[in-house]
Protein backbone atom coordinates (compact mmCIF):
# COMPACT_ATOMS: atom_id res chain seq x y z
CA UNK A 1 0.00 0.00 0.00
CA UNK A 2 1.33 3.60 -1.23
CA UNK A 3 1.10 6.11 1.64
CA UNK A 4 -0.85 7.99 -0.78
CA UNK A 5 -3.47 5.50 -0.47
CA UNK A 6 -3.16 5.35 3.41
CA UNK A 7 -6.55 7.49 5.21
CA UNK A 8 -4.45 9.89 7.23
CA UNK A 9 -7.05 9.33 10.15
CA UNK A 10 -8.98 6.02 10.18
CA UNK A 11 -10.22 4.68 13.17
CA UNK A 12 -9.09 7.74 15.50
CA UNK A 13 -5.30 6.23 14.13
CA UNK A 14 -2.58 8.98 12.96
CA UNK A 15 -1.58 6.40 9.94
CA UNK A 16 1.31 7.82 8.84
CA UNK A 17 2.52 8.58 11.98
CA UNK A 18 2.14 5.00 13.34
CA UNK A 19 3.84 4.02 10.42
CA UNK A 20 6.88 6.37 11.01
CA UNK A 21 7.10 5.10 14.43
CA UNK A 22 7.22 1.66 13.23
CA UNK A 23 10.46 2.86 10.85
CA UNK A 24 11.96 5.14 13.53
CA UNK A 25 11.76 2.21 16.09
CA UNK A 26 13.73 -0.37 12.50
CA UNK A 27 16.15 1.78 12.31
CA UNK A 28 16.79 2.69 16.46
CA UNK A 29 15.76 -1.14 18.32
CA UNK A 30 16.45 0.48 21.45
CA UNK A 31 14.03 2.96 21.02
CA UNK A 32 11.90 -0.35 21.51
CA UNK A 33 12.90 -0.97 25.33
CA UNK A 34 9.80 0.05 27.82
CA UNK A 35 9.46 -0.26 31.52
CA UNK A 36 6.60 -0.38 32.92
CA UNK A 37 5.07 0.35 36.70
CA UNK A 38 2.59 -0.25 39.14
CA UNK A 39 3.01 1.08 42.84
CA UNK A 40 0.84 -0.36 45.30
CA UNK A 41 -0.50 0.55 49.66
CA UNK A 42 -2.18 -1.43 51.45
CA UNK A 43 -5.42 0.04 53.29
CA UNK A 44 -6.96 -2.51 55.14
CA UNK A 45 -8.27 -5.71 54.67
CA UNK A 46 -7.64 -7.23 51.48
CA UNK A 47 -8.76 -3.48 50.01
CA UNK A 48 -5.80 -1.56 48.74
CA UNK A 49 -4.84 0.83 46.32
CA UNK A 50 -2.86 0.46 42.69
CA UNK A 51 -1.36 3.93 41.01
CA UNK A 52 -0.27 3.94 37.39
CA UNK A 53 1.84 6.97 36.35
CA UNK A 54 5.91 7.42 35.26
CA UNK A 55 7.41 4.68 32.74
CA UNK A 56 10.67 4.48 30.88
CA UNK A 57 10.82 4.05 26.66
CA UNK A 58 11.74 5.60 24.04
CA UNK A 59 15.08 6.43 25.56
CA UNK A 60 13.50 8.62 28.14
CA UNK A 61 11.14 8.91 31.20
CA UNK A 62 7.58 10.02 30.49
CA UNK A 63 5.17 11.48 33.32
CA UNK A 64 1.73 11.54 33.11
CA UNK A 65 -0.29 14.63 33.63
CA UNK A 66 -2.43 12.56 35.98
CA UNK A 67 -2.22 9.35 38.00
CA UNK A 68 -4.71 6.46 37.64
CA UNK A 69 -5.63 5.21 40.44
CA UNK A 70 -7.18 1.01 40.60
CA UNK A 71 -8.23 -0.11 43.31
CA UNK A 72 -8.97 -3.73 44.46
CA UNK A 73 -10.74 -5.54 47.26
CA UNK A 74 -12.53 -9.24 47.60
CA UNK A 75 -16.15 -9.51 47.63
CA UNK A 76 -18.32 -10.42 50.87
CA UNK A 77 -18.56 -13.44 49.88
CA UNK A 78 -15.14 -13.82 50.44
CA UNK A 79 -14.69 -12.03 53.61
CA UNK A 80 -13.81 -8.72 51.97
CA UNK A 81 -15.96 -5.60 51.72
CA UNK A 82 -16.34 -5.09 48.37
CA UNK A 83 -14.78 -1.96 47.56
CA UNK A 84 -13.48 -2.67 44.40
CA UNK A 85 -12.97 -5.68 41.65
CA UNK A 86 -10.75 -8.39 42.62
CA UNK A 87 -7.61 -8.41 41.17
CA UNK A 88 -8.68 -11.88 39.31
CA UNK A 89 -11.29 -9.42 37.53
CA UNK A 90 -8.79 -7.01 37.16
CA UNK A 91 -6.20 -9.28 34.99
CA UNK A 92 -9.44 -10.00 32.38
CA UNK A 93 -9.31 -6.13 32.00
CA UNK A 94 -6.13 -6.38 31.38
CA UNK A 95 -6.24 -8.93 28.94
CA UNK A 96 -9.56 -7.39 27.42
CA UNK A 97 -7.99 -4.28 27.55
CA UNK A 98 -4.76 -5.57 25.22
CA UNK A 99 -6.84 -7.12 22.32
CA UNK A 100 -8.72 -4.35 21.93
CA UNK A 101 -6.18 -1.37 22.08
CA UNK A 102 -4.05 -3.03 19.06
CA UNK A 103 -7.18 -3.47 17.00
CA UNK A 104 -8.17 -0.16 15.66
CA UNK A 105 -4.18 -0.07 14.14
CA UNK A 106 -4.37 -3.02 12.52
CA UNK A 107 -7.72 -1.98 11.00
CA UNK A 108 -6.76 1.07 9.81
CA UNK A 109 -3.25 -0.44 8.17
CA UNK A 110 -5.33 -2.64 6.45
CA UNK A 111 -7.66 -0.25 5.31
CA UNK A 112 -10.85 -1.54 7.55
CA UNK A 113 -13.26 0.96 9.09
CA UNK A 114 -14.63 -0.04 12.28
CA UNK A 115 -17.83 0.83 13.29
CA UNK A 116 -18.78 -0.33 17.16
CA UNK A 117 -16.13 -3.49 18.76
CA UNK A 118 -17.08 -4.96 22.01
CA UNK A 119 -15.43 -8.19 23.71
CA UNK A 120 -16.52 -9.80 26.94
CA UNK A 121 -13.87 -11.64 28.91
CA UNK A 122 -14.60 -14.93 31.36
CA UNK A 123 -12.33 -16.71 33.44
CA UNK A 124 -13.51 -20.10 35.28
CA UNK A 125 -11.75 -20.47 38.85
CA UNK A 126 -11.87 -22.79 41.59
CA UNK A 127 -10.84 -21.02 44.69
CA UNK A 128 -9.67 -24.18 46.35
CA UNK A 129 -6.67 -23.39 45.32
CA UNK A 130 -5.96 -20.01 46.67
CA UNK A 131 -7.68 -21.03 49.80
CA UNK A 132 -4.98 -24.14 49.97
CA UNK A 133 -7.92 -26.52 50.85
CA UNK A 134 -7.02 -28.69 47.96
CA UNK A 135 -3.36 -28.63 46.86
CA UNK A 136 -4.14 -30.41 43.55
CA UNK A 137 -6.59 -27.65 42.46
CA UNK A 138 -4.38 -24.53 40.76
CA UNK A 139 -4.19 -20.80 41.96
CA UNK A 140 -5.39 -19.02 38.92
CA UNK A 141 -8.02 -19.62 36.15
CA UNK A 142 -8.20 -22.94 34.45
CA UNK A 143 -9.32 -21.22 31.12
CA UNK A 144 -9.95 -17.77 30.25
CA UNK A 145 -12.75 -17.26 26.65
CA UNK A 146 -12.70 -14.17 25.28
CA UNK A 147 -15.73 -13.49 22.79
CA UNK A 148 -15.86 -10.24 20.00
CA UNK A 149 -18.16 -9.03 18.24
CA UNK A 150 -16.82 -6.59 15.59
CA UNK A 151 -19.43 -4.31 12.66
CA UNK A 152 -17.29 -2.40 10.46
CA UNK A 153 -17.00 -2.16 6.60
CA UNK A 154 -15.48 -5.42 5.70
CA UNK A 155 -16.61 -9.34 5.53
CA UNK A 156 -17.25 -11.33 8.18
CA UNK A 157 -13.95 -12.31 7.44
CA UNK A 158 -12.04 -9.78 7.44
CA UNK A 159 -13.07 -8.14 10.57
CA UNK A 160 -11.91 -11.26 12.19
CA UNK A 161 -9.03 -11.71 10.72
CA UNK A 162 -8.41 -8.09 12.74
CA UNK A 163 -8.91 -9.66 15.70
CA UNK A 164 -6.58 -12.89 15.37
CA UNK A 165 -3.40 -10.33 14.47
CA UNK A 166 -4.51 -8.34 17.59
CA UNK A 167 -4.16 -11.24 19.50
CA UNK A 168 -1.17 -12.77 17.65
CA UNK A 169 0.58 -9.13 18.59
CA UNK A 170 -0.96 -8.50 22.20
CA UNK A 171 1.54 -8.18 25.17
CA UNK A 172 -0.97 -9.48 27.96
CA UNK A 173 -2.34 -12.50 25.92
CA UNK A 174 1.29 -13.61 25.45
CA UNK A 175 2.22 -13.32 28.88
CA UNK A 176 -1.31 -14.57 30.40
CA UNK A 177 -1.14 -17.68 27.69
CA UNK A 178 2.40 -18.51 27.98
CA UNK A 179 3.62 -16.95 31.55
CA UNK A 180 6.52 -14.86 32.58
CA UNK A 181 9.64 -14.55 35.22
CA UNK A 182 8.10 -12.86 38.11
CA UNK A 183 10.24 -11.90 41.39
CA UNK A 184 9.00 -11.15 44.18
CA UNK A 185 11.22 -10.06 47.22
CA UNK A 186 10.84 -7.53 50.57
CA UNK A 187 12.98 -5.00 50.57
CA UNK A 188 14.06 -4.26 54.50
CA UNK A 189 13.15 -0.91 56.15
CA UNK B 1 -4.47 -21.89 67.58
CA UNK B 2 -7.93 -21.77 69.87
CA UNK B 3 -10.35 -19.42 68.39
CA UNK B 4 -10.36 -17.84 71.81
CA UNK B 5 -7.02 -16.38 70.58
CA UNK B 6 -7.60 -14.94 67.41
CA UNK B 7 -8.44 -11.23 67.15
CA UNK B 8 -12.02 -11.16 65.81
CA UNK B 9 -10.87 -7.47 64.05
CA UNK B 10 -7.01 -7.66 63.00
CA UNK B 11 -5.69 -5.86 59.78
CA UNK B 12 -9.68 -5.01 59.24
CA UNK B 13 -9.93 -8.85 58.59
CA UNK B 14 -13.09 -10.34 59.98
CA UNK B 15 -10.79 -13.31 61.21
CA UNK B 16 -13.64 -15.74 62.74
CA UNK B 17 -15.78 -15.41 59.23
CA UNK B 18 -12.93 -16.10 57.50
CA UNK B 19 -11.96 -18.96 59.22
CA UNK B 20 -16.16 -19.97 59.15
CA UNK B 21 -15.66 -19.37 55.51
CA UNK B 22 -12.50 -21.87 55.07
CA UNK B 23 -15.02 -24.57 56.65
CA UNK B 24 -18.11 -23.81 54.71
CA UNK B 25 -15.91 -24.32 51.18
CA UNK B 26 -14.08 -27.47 52.68
CA UNK B 27 -17.84 -29.01 53.61
CA UNK B 28 -19.28 -27.91 50.18
CA UNK B 29 -16.58 -28.01 47.46
CA UNK B 30 -18.74 -26.36 44.69
CA UNK B 31 -19.04 -23.07 46.79
CA UNK B 32 -15.46 -22.77 45.37
CA UNK B 33 -16.18 -22.37 41.79
CA UNK B 34 -16.37 -18.51 40.56
CA UNK B 35 -16.78 -17.19 37.37
CA UNK B 36 -15.61 -13.62 36.66
CA UNK B 37 -16.02 -11.71 33.80
CA UNK B 38 -14.99 -8.00 32.40
CA UNK B 39 -16.43 -6.49 29.49
CA UNK B 40 -14.99 -3.95 26.68
CA UNK B 41 -15.93 -1.38 24.67
CA UNK B 42 -13.62 -0.11 21.95
CA UNK B 43 -13.67 3.71 21.75
CA UNK B 44 -11.32 5.28 19.44
CA UNK B 45 -7.99 4.34 18.19
CA UNK B 46 -6.01 2.00 21.07
CA UNK B 47 -8.57 3.99 23.36
CA UNK B 48 -10.83 1.21 24.79
CA UNK B 49 -13.17 1.02 28.03
CA UNK B 50 -13.50 -1.86 29.97
CA UNK B 51 -16.72 -2.11 32.97
CA UNK B 52 -16.39 -4.89 35.75
CA UNK B 53 -19.42 -5.76 38.35
CA UNK B 54 -21.07 -9.01 38.10
CA UNK B 55 -19.50 -12.18 38.75
CA UNK B 56 -20.84 -16.17 39.87
CA UNK B 57 -19.82 -17.97 42.60
CA UNK B 58 -20.78 -19.83 46.37
CA UNK B 59 -23.41 -21.12 44.21
CA UNK B 60 -25.55 -17.48 42.80
CA UNK B 61 -24.95 -14.47 40.76
CA UNK B 62 -24.05 -11.93 42.39
CA UNK B 63 -24.38 -8.06 40.96
CA UNK B 64 -22.31 -5.06 42.67
CA UNK B 65 -23.99 -2.05 43.50
CA UNK B 66 -21.66 -0.14 40.65
CA UNK B 67 -19.80 -0.81 38.25
CA UNK B 68 -15.91 0.20 37.90
CA UNK B 69 -14.70 1.61 34.61
CA UNK B 70 -11.31 0.70 33.65
CA UNK B 71 -9.70 2.49 30.75
CA UNK B 72 -6.92 1.86 28.61
CA UNK B 73 -4.75 3.82 25.68
CA UNK B 74 -1.48 3.94 24.30
CA UNK B 75 0.85 6.88 25.34
CA UNK B 76 1.70 9.75 22.25
CA UNK B 77 4.73 7.83 22.00
CA UNK B 78 3.21 4.72 20.64
CA UNK B 79 1.10 7.10 19.22
CA UNK B 80 -1.72 6.70 21.24
CA UNK B 81 -3.77 9.58 22.86
CA UNK B 82 -2.51 8.46 26.45
CA UNK B 83 -5.99 9.03 27.82
CA UNK B 84 -5.17 5.90 30.41
CA UNK B 85 -2.90 3.35 31.13
CA UNK B 86 -1.58 0.80 28.60
CA UNK B 87 -3.01 -2.60 29.23
CA UNK B 88 0.67 -3.87 30.15
CA UNK B 89 0.40 -1.44 33.16
CA UNK B 90 -2.95 -2.86 34.09
CA UNK B 91 -1.63 -6.13 33.93
CA UNK B 92 1.73 -5.50 36.52
CA UNK B 93 -1.40 -3.42 38.55
CA UNK B 94 -3.60 -7.01 38.15
CA UNK B 95 -0.45 -8.75 40.31
CA UNK B 96 0.39 -6.42 42.30
CA UNK B 97 -3.13 -6.06 43.71
CA UNK B 98 -3.10 -9.90 43.76
CA UNK B 99 -0.36 -10.34 46.20
CA UNK B 100 -1.21 -7.40 48.26
CA UNK B 101 -5.04 -8.97 48.83
CA UNK B 102 -3.79 -11.57 50.74
CA UNK B 103 -1.53 -10.29 52.84
CA UNK B 104 -3.58 -8.80 55.52
CA UNK B 105 -5.46 -12.56 55.60
CA UNK B 106 -2.47 -14.52 56.42
CA UNK B 107 -0.80 -12.44 58.42
CA UNK B 108 -4.29 -12.20 60.75
CA UNK B 109 -4.33 -15.29 60.87
CA UNK B 110 -0.61 -15.49 61.73
CA UNK B 111 -1.58 -12.81 64.31
CA UNK B 112 0.54 -10.49 62.83
CA UNK B 113 -0.55 -6.50 63.47
CA UNK B 114 0.35 -5.09 59.97
CA UNK B 115 1.49 -0.99 59.86
CA UNK B 116 2.24 -0.14 57.01
CA UNK B 117 2.47 -2.52 53.34
CA UNK B 118 3.61 -0.69 50.04
CA UNK B 119 5.05 -2.57 47.00
CA UNK B 120 6.26 -1.54 43.32
CA UNK B 121 6.14 -3.84 40.00
CA UNK B 122 7.99 -2.95 37.68
CA UNK B 123 8.30 -4.81 34.17
CA UNK B 124 10.43 -4.66 31.10
CA UNK B 125 9.42 -5.28 27.82
CA UNK B 126 10.73 -4.91 24.34
CA UNK B 127 8.07 -3.78 22.15
CA UNK B 128 9.45 -4.86 18.71
CA UNK B 129 7.50 -7.66 19.41
CA UNK B 130 4.48 -6.00 19.76
CA UNK B 131 4.89 -4.23 16.40
CA UNK B 132 6.16 -6.97 14.73
CA UNK B 133 9.64 -6.04 13.96
CA UNK B 134 11.44 -8.89 15.41
CA UNK B 135 10.14 -12.25 15.39
CA UNK B 136 12.31 -13.34 17.56
CA UNK B 137 11.55 -10.89 20.31
CA UNK B 138 8.00 -11.96 22.53
CA UNK B 139 5.09 -9.96 22.72
CA UNK B 140 5.10 -9.70 26.46
CA UNK B 141 7.46 -8.76 29.88
CA UNK B 142 10.69 -10.36 29.37
CA UNK B 143 10.91 -10.22 33.46
CA UNK B 144 8.60 -8.53 36.24
CA UNK B 145 10.11 -7.49 39.55
CA UNK B 146 7.71 -6.88 42.82
CA UNK B 147 10.01 -5.59 45.98
CA UNK B 148 7.54 -4.83 48.78
CA UNK B 149 8.14 -3.31 51.91
CA UNK B 150 6.26 -4.26 55.01
CA UNK B 151 5.95 -2.76 58.70
CA UNK B 152 4.11 -4.86 61.39
CA UNK B 153 4.71 -5.80 64.39
CA UNK B 154 6.85 -8.92 64.07
CA UNK B 155 10.12 -9.61 62.83
CA UNK B 156 11.41 -9.46 59.16
CA UNK B 157 12.00 -12.30 58.70
CA UNK B 158 7.82 -13.26 59.53
CA UNK B 159 7.07 -10.53 57.76
CA UNK B 160 8.58 -11.54 54.83
CA UNK B 161 6.98 -15.16 55.14
CA UNK B 162 3.55 -13.17 55.25
CA UNK B 163 4.81 -11.83 51.52
CA UNK B 164 6.18 -15.18 50.59
CA UNK B 165 2.48 -17.38 51.30
CA UNK B 166 0.39 -14.52 49.02
CA UNK B 167 2.94 -15.60 46.40
CA UNK B 168 2.08 -18.73 47.22
CA UNK B 169 -1.80 -18.56 47.30
CA UNK B 170 -1.55 -15.83 44.23
CA UNK B 171 -4.33 -16.68 41.38
CA UNK B 172 -2.83 -13.81 39.41
CA UNK B 173 0.53 -14.97 40.03
CA UNK B 174 -0.03 -17.97 39.41
CA UNK B 175 -1.32 -17.17 36.10
CA UNK B 176 1.24 -14.49 35.11
CA UNK B 177 3.57 -16.87 36.04
CA UNK B 178 2.21 -20.41 34.47
CA UNK B 179 -0.21 -19.37 31.38
CA UNK B 180 -3.50 -20.55 31.43
CA UNK B 181 -5.49 -21.42 28.10
CA UNK B 182 -6.98 -18.69 26.72
CA UNK B 183 -9.21 -18.81 23.64
CA UNK B 184 -10.29 -15.78 21.58
CA UNK B 185 -13.30 -15.87 19.50
CA UNK B 186 -15.49 -13.30 17.15
CA UNK B 187 -18.55 -14.00 17.68
CA UNK B 188 -20.92 -13.43 13.86
CA UNK B 189 -23.51 -10.26 14.81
Amino acid sequence: MSVSEIAPNRNGVDVPTLFATLDAVRAQPELARFRFRSDHRWVSGTYNRGSINGFYGAGQDHVRDRTTVVEADHPTVLVGKDHAPTPAELLLNALGACLMSGLANIAAARGIDLDEVTATVEGDIDLRGILGLDDGVRNGYEGIRVVFHVKGDAEAERLAGVVEQSRRRSAVYDVVTTGVPVSVSVAVA
